[in-house]
């Protein structure tokens, strides 16, 4: 018998779901992208052995199979289509263990991060990577995509943040990768290399996680206006460059932030005014936000400053809520690209050039903390008409030419595989597609994402 | 013409070296091993170029390459035999690039740890990977076997502070790997598998470093004497499980502090005492030395803490003669265990164990902050015996029991290679060979380290 669906169903039984709805849900992340039909099943994995079975199904059979959390990437490396089989993780929710004195905790793929660190915060402990996507995104989803964040620059991303990972190979076999201690240096640093491998390694079933104890004292923040978003992007590289390391450090642009206040129904800001804002934590918070607001006016920023836990969390609201603002525009293809911090002036120049030439809007948000931008590119309609693709390979070919890069954390999936080449060059294109393919001989896993061949 | 001198001699000149002494000192690292005999030359590469010219010529004539920065690797990885070409980086030491306002700096692999943090001193900056070697190791080195070092619970070890890579291949290729971004996801993290590779997948030939800002404010140093090995080690997971981040946390145990004191000719200390040196540094820094102190009396420590740079540094030069008073007693085998911080007590008991039932003496050393422990087996001669072997061989295995690692922070170089396939298990075992084979299919990169077939 070599149908993948009735082998399924015979080995698996229930957790093999081919209801209309689910299929067609599995075609689409938050990409806005969706595959060209739907798949073969959904299989909601309740333990490694179920994972281990759908693989050597999947093996035995050759059928493609397309690994998925809660579906909330931004780049489509999780959208199913026809003859393939999704394994979805999103069930296993469990935390296996949480150890306060060693740092770490082992939990399964499917729990969502923001579960997680509400468990955690009870024994004062926290997982450092916030995506935005924290409230609905999982931890093997995080994993899997290399998932940034808010706090990035002062607390690191994915990669600093996992000691180890258990991963089940195309053929169904598990590798227990990593370590639970600080330091370990035997053989090659597989768990990083899956870190960000986006389904094409293998299914990540567990994880050992590095935790960090909750930042004592208060948090301080503050907002600035500045003329234009040149000055804005100026005046958060002055943060870095001055040598104090804020926790958040968010920039608007003017169309965003007009957006957004049109959205909550606040006063309009004066055209052309870009917002930053700021958060400091720990002992020294309160000197750094003196130290802070001190570089922001002298960068011609107009300053508030509040250590009252309910102001701060109204201002950041305005930030928080770009991505509604945006929806109420259009539809939206966001993108991901980062430089170095201090070319932050210099790409926001690039992307009003874009604007200009392409005859389109890029209302844009950024990391300034990091250099980590996210143009939104605003269009009618659900697919991305070409004029608008044409000025996103602009930025991305802007971004590479200041020492940056094409995806800083959503990922390559099927949105941006087409540019990968370009930035890797070929032969390490060549290098990383040889490396897939030791772990997944017979090309099974995720095809035609990342890597379009 | 297939003869590897003749080629390397008429291409590169008098940058190859074949001067006995050069060839016998390329013999040996820092590990107490040495190869069986002379390789057939040193190349002293100046340039990326003359890297390229020596990996051609080697892929032609089949000859193996054994790369080597300053020789200061403690498990062999560089040491090189009959046949081979040794390709030193030590001569490629410059400082390409500083960026303050970025963080980072782009070096040649053969700069030293300590040349490159007293340029960055003078910019307020440093890069924290601190080996106990890092006055005469080399920045590519310390990548090469991804180092850890004394700061590492606090600041991170290599992995967390290498951006990216320039990777010349074992045909002569180059390929840049990873990024000048604090963040970035495309494709495979090829960065963080060249980091600890030790000379498997290529030759490290420039870094990107994520740089820090010097820490403002007071360093504290802090001693406890504990009346048994124990005892310390319990008051060090104390201090780590109390959610206190000291900046070093070093353990040492009755037989180190017994001959440490011997070679600086200070009082013995009482019989059994093992003792902790601690150190807390940034804003905060008094307060934490404060409770760190109050967790140590409280777990039965005889505590002295001072804020005084000159004291503080008399404190650390305990910890610092470690070696030198090792050497006094015999020759060592430096091991380097790590293991979950709240099982450091536990493995102190099969470190007396083992001593018990080898009948063998192992001063022991940990870094507590992290779990990393040093164990030092003396013997007599050159050559170790095949009871501290066995010793070893116990020691390796219950580190493992433990949920630990065979090495925290010096690779495993010829010395593990037969005991690492047991810790990764044989089919992540393979899969590792598989990938030294994508980037080396003929393998002619340090054959036989790390993975003994």
């Amino acid at each position: 018998m070599t149908d993948p669906l009735e082998l399924l169903r015979r080995e698996l039984g229930d957790i093999v779901d081919t209801t209309p709805a689910s299929l067609e849900a599995a075609r689409a992340d938050r990409s806005g992208h969706r595959s060209p039909g739907h798949p073969l099943a959904v299989v909601h994995a309740r333990t490694v052995e179920d994972v281990q079975t759908t693989m050597r199904i999947a093996s035995r059979t050759m059928a493609p199979v397309v690994v998925r959390g809660a579906g909330t990437g931004l780049a489509g490396a999780a959208n199913a289509g026809p003859g393939e089989i999704v394994l979805s993780t999103a069930a296993m929710t469990g935390i296996l263990e949480v150890r306060p004195d060693d740092l770490i905790a082992v939990v399964e793929p499917g729990i969502l991060n923001a579960d997680l660190n509400a468990h955690l915060a009870t024994l004062g402990l926290w997982w450092a990577p916030d995506p935005a996507s924290r409230d609905i995104s999982t931890v093997g989803g995080n994993i899997a995509t290399g998932a940034g964040g808010l706090l990035c620059a002062k607390y690191g991303v994915v990669r600093d943040a996992v000691l180890g990972v258990d991963l089940v190979l195309a053929d169904g076999r598990m590798l227990r990768l990593g370590h639970r201690t600080v330091k370990g240096v035997t053989g090659l640093d597989l768990t990083s290399l899956v870190i960000g491998s986006e389904g094409r390694l293998g299914i990540v079933v567990g994880a050992t996680l590095k935790l960090r104890r909750l930042v004592p004292g208060v948090v301080c923040t503050l907002t600035a206006s500045f003329r234009t978003v040149r000055d804005a992007a100026a005046a958060a590289a002055a943060v870095t460059a001055a040598g104090v390391q804020p926790a958040i450090m968010e920039l608007m642009d003017a169309r965003s932030l007009a957006a957004v206040h049109a959205l909550l129904r606040l006063p309009a800001p004066v055209e052309g005014t870009a917002q930053l804002t700021i958060q400091t934590d720990g002992p020294a918070s309160r000197e750094e936000a003196e130290r802070v607001a001190a570089v922001l006016r002298a960068a011609g920023g107009a300053v508030a400053l509040t250590d009252d836990p309910a102001e701060g969390e109204r201002l950041l609201q305005v930030r928080r809520s770009m991505h509604p603002a945006m929806a109420s525009l259009g539809t939206t293809l966001i993108e991901d690209v980062a430089v170095p911090r201090s070319a932050m002036p210099a790409m926001f120049d690039e992307i009003a050039r874009i604007e200009r030439e392409y005859g389109v809007s890029i209302p844009t948000v950024a990391h300034a903390g990091d250099g980590n931008l996210h143009p939104n590119f605003i269009f009618d309609g659900v697919e991305v008409p070409s004029h608008i693709w044409a000025a996103a390979d602009e930025l991305f070919r802007a971004a590479i030419r200041l020492g940056g890069t094409l995806t800083g954390e959503h990922g390559i999936g099927m949105l941006k595989s087409r540019w990968l080449a370009e930035e890797l060059g070929e032969d390490q294109w060549q290098v990383q597609r040889d490396i897939v393919r030791v772990f997944d001989p017979q090309g099974i896993l995720n095809p035609g994402k990342v890597f379009d061949a």
